[in-house]
């Protein structure tokens, strides 16, 4: 059977240090948990870097960086103590738990509602006789599973979570930053950090982790003013790609989209097309790119409303944002458990905000723009990134290791590898090496040739079209700095 | 009574946005966990923007970034499911859990060195009469707290820890770096990210968290060319700040104090000089800064040898690094636990490389560099940051609200939002909006001014000289720029 590109790519990810399972040395190691590599890392780190340009200071957010554990009164008050609990089944044979709903989903191909609750689940089971599936055993009455994962603090052995989510830390600290940062409605808090769900069956590698990365938005308006703000106009002409929950997937402005109620709001809409322009820029493909609107059944417990941005990839289409309108649940809750004022001065009205929510997967959004750029042919493999985005920027290269040019190759490399994330190497043919760097997506390969040790002048390469120009070693700074700049166009 | 610099910097820390307790509007919420602000993420970026450069690209080393939930077999191997562990005493009156060897050195001002068994401490318990500080009942037998929190994994409620110091993922993930990024001795791994420790009793804020991030760094070399390695010249020259367990502080170069027997190797002392020479960069006051040695009874379990880089505050000598001499201890144990080969070939010989680490303590390292730089007069605090350090870093402040100045600098903010931390104020007479800017350490000031709606130039004022000098704003971004870099040097 030929290897899938999923397949490929996982290569890839093991043998060049982006990604690969935690504490692999133990084969008995619970799945699920993922680490970082070093070239996993850089692409992260620019990945948010661009985040934080595109997104938090373009719509000058407030971001913060939130403890991870987290107080049970804060889920009593969110609700997730209490509804964030998958439906399973215990197989009355062998003893195996199983998350019962996907069971049924696989077996029936038939969607189990979100909100369905145990009984209608336990009937579903019997209609269509779904057994175990690891020995074919009875399987026992429906409960539930909560996917927080419980500590224990100090001496006294406190209740504590780890937060399944980045936005907790938001609402809760939502009272001291508007308090202290002078803000006015409409303001947005972010945060990038990590969440944990204790997920029964995790799978398809950084798909579906029980340890990940979330960047996620919150933005506080009057939801009386959602159509008023000035600055949703910046994007009125803006075309989403919507795929509403009764249509087919359309390419409408924001204020289309809005007009004709396929979005409740312009507050909404500027936020999707934020979004949207984001993905773009990261290098997704639009044409696999698409805002699905959720159905009633699918939608979180909180969400009034709910888009997913969505990408096609090879194993399917993968949500990568949940953008939800959590009206003001989140804000009414933590004010009715801790008892504390959560309201806010808006042009004299006493008012609990709305919240909309830009909620983003980070470690399947890498995957997705690996995926989305990804090229093969007969003669390479090159990792299309944009160049903003490459993990390795630069690699020096002495054509040959003879002749001092190896020593010359070197104090270039010293040179800039302060600035840049390079890489020195001087191992077999140079077609070898480009192919190295081609395959992560490396930008800029400069090599240092007979010529260097007359003029002081090197070579770079373009990864892209594989040009190669002359340029003298005084401008190579520059010159990369440029190549690199975010908006600095190409491929 | 007056207020202490602690105090004080506590108050600008929760009135700025800097750093505030976790969960802070649910009064019962356990102690140990902050939150960083705005103010305190972007320091935070800037920080270990600076240790990447100055010490991962410096170095070459290879950054990772490793799950936090790791599994049970990664702690029998590093000894800490057994060995990390505080003693405890439980009240028999009361029910109270105590740290039983801080309430010991509390009472008598004697050290409970770090490796005394639990009836010596119970003899130093009834020889000092030490009592339970809430009730004054009589304390129960020693007994032992495990400091790591537990977590339940998946269905089977498979046992796991969140990682006590990050470094396990770097000894758990070192055979797939070593074998698949073409490495050869020495080399160092590194991370950041979150450590998590179960305290009795956290306290002062950011100085004892039970979730705090760490910086760490492994170096791995082969112990018989410790001396050996072409780097450590580099460094031979450079003057250390050491306080040896048995003497005086004295400032000798890398080359005298291996040649003198106080540092046992080269290598150790290049990384003991890396390491010192980044804190000054990061702008720590040198002549509070002290390498300390460890004596035999305070170093950690694995620890062959052990230097301290401490910093003195208004509360005290602080530990921002720990700098141990590991042996093998680490990687022997996974080799052992895990049956995996762990050697790597050192020209020919089969070896398990040795560690030398670098365990640096973010949160508080970011609260001494604050502490040094603070500075207080009659009319002005300042905070005298780096300048590439500093969170914000711009601010452009219209010179009055009227005449066209509002909208001018509102597009001189925009020009320059996405390139750099800039904040906009208009509100109050400027002097006070300079003073706002100087307390959080905000370089450089832009004023649009009348002549600025003439001629297109505008004032920027220097934070530490308050000096002002006119520029045109096509030149401000490049300006800009060149004040903040870190190789700038000033104040």
């Amino acid at each position: 059977m030929p290897e899938t590109l999923y397949e490929k790519l996982m290569k890839l990810f093991l043998n060049r240090g982006f990604f690969f399972p935690s504490c692999e040395i133990y084969s008995d190691a619970p799945a699920g948990f993922w680490e970082y590599g070093k070239l996993g890392v850089l692409l992260r780190n620019r990945f948010i870097e661009a985040w934080r340009r595109e997104l938090v200071r373009r719509d000058e957010m407030i971001e913060i960086d939130g403890s991870q554990i987290m107080a049970k009164q804060v889920f009593m008050a969110s609700g997730h103590l209490e509804s964030f609990a998958d439906p399973v089944s215990i197989c009355q044979k062998c003893g195996a738990l199983h998350r019962i709903d996907r069971l049924i989903e696989e077996k029936t191909n038939i969607r189990v509602p979100e909100r369905m609750n145990d009984k209608e689940i336990e009937a579903m089971l019997k209609r269509y006789n779904v057994k175990c599936p690891s020995c074919n055993g009875e399987l026992g009455p429906v409960g539930r599973f909560n996917m927080m994962f419980q500590v224990r603090v100090g001496g006294t052995g406190e209740e504590a979570y780890l937060r399944p989510e980045t936005c907790q830390s938001i609402f809760v600290d939502f009272h001291r930053i508007y308090m202290t940062m002078g803000l006015k409605l409409p303001f947005a808090i972010c945060q990038f950090g990590k969440s944990f769900r204790n997920e029964i069956s995790p799978r398809q590698s950084l798909m579906r982790l029980r340890e990940f990365y979330q960047a996620e938005i919150e933005v506080f308006f009057n939801p009386k003013k959602a159509n008023m703000y000035e600055k949703v106009k910046t994007t009125a002409d803006y075309k989403l790609r919507l795929l509403p929950k009764d249509g087919k997937l359309i390419e409408i402005t924001c204020r289309d989209a809005v007009e004709n109620g396929i979005i409740s709001n312009y507050l909404s809409a500027y936020y999707l097309a934020l979004i949207q322009q984001f993905y773009e820029k990261v290098g997704l493909d639009k044409s696999r790119l698409r805002l699905r609107q959720l159905s009633d059944d699918e939608k979180a417990f909180y969400a009034i409303e709910a888009w997913d941005v969505e990408a096609e990839t090879s194993i399917g289409w993968i949500e990568l944002v949940a953008c939800n309108y959590r009206g003001d649940y989140d804000l009414s809750g933590h004010m009715r458990t801790s008892g504390k004022d959560l309201t806010v001065l808006d042009d004299g009205e006493k008012i609990i905000p709305h919240v909309f929510e830009l909620s983003m997967g980070v470690d399947r959004s890498l995957y997705t723009i690996i995926e989305h750029n990804y090229h093969e042919t007969q003669n390479r493999r090159v990792l299309k990134l944009p160049y903003f985005l490459a993990p390795i920027q630069v690699a020096v290269f002495p054509l040959v290791s003879k002749d001092g040019l190896p020593d010359k190759a070197l104090k270039i490399y010293e040179m800039l590898k302060l600035d840049f994330d390079v890489v020195f190497d001087d191992k077999g043919d140079i077609g070898r090496r480009y192919r190295r760097m081609d395959e992560v997506g490396t930008p800029v390969c400069i090599t240092i040739d007979y010529q260097t040790m007359n003029d002081d002048t090197v070579t770079i390469r373009d990864r892209d079209t594989m040009a190669q120009r002359r340029i003298h070693v005084s401008e190579l700074k520059d010159a990369i700095s440029k190549i690199l700049h975010i908006d600095n166009l190409h491929g």
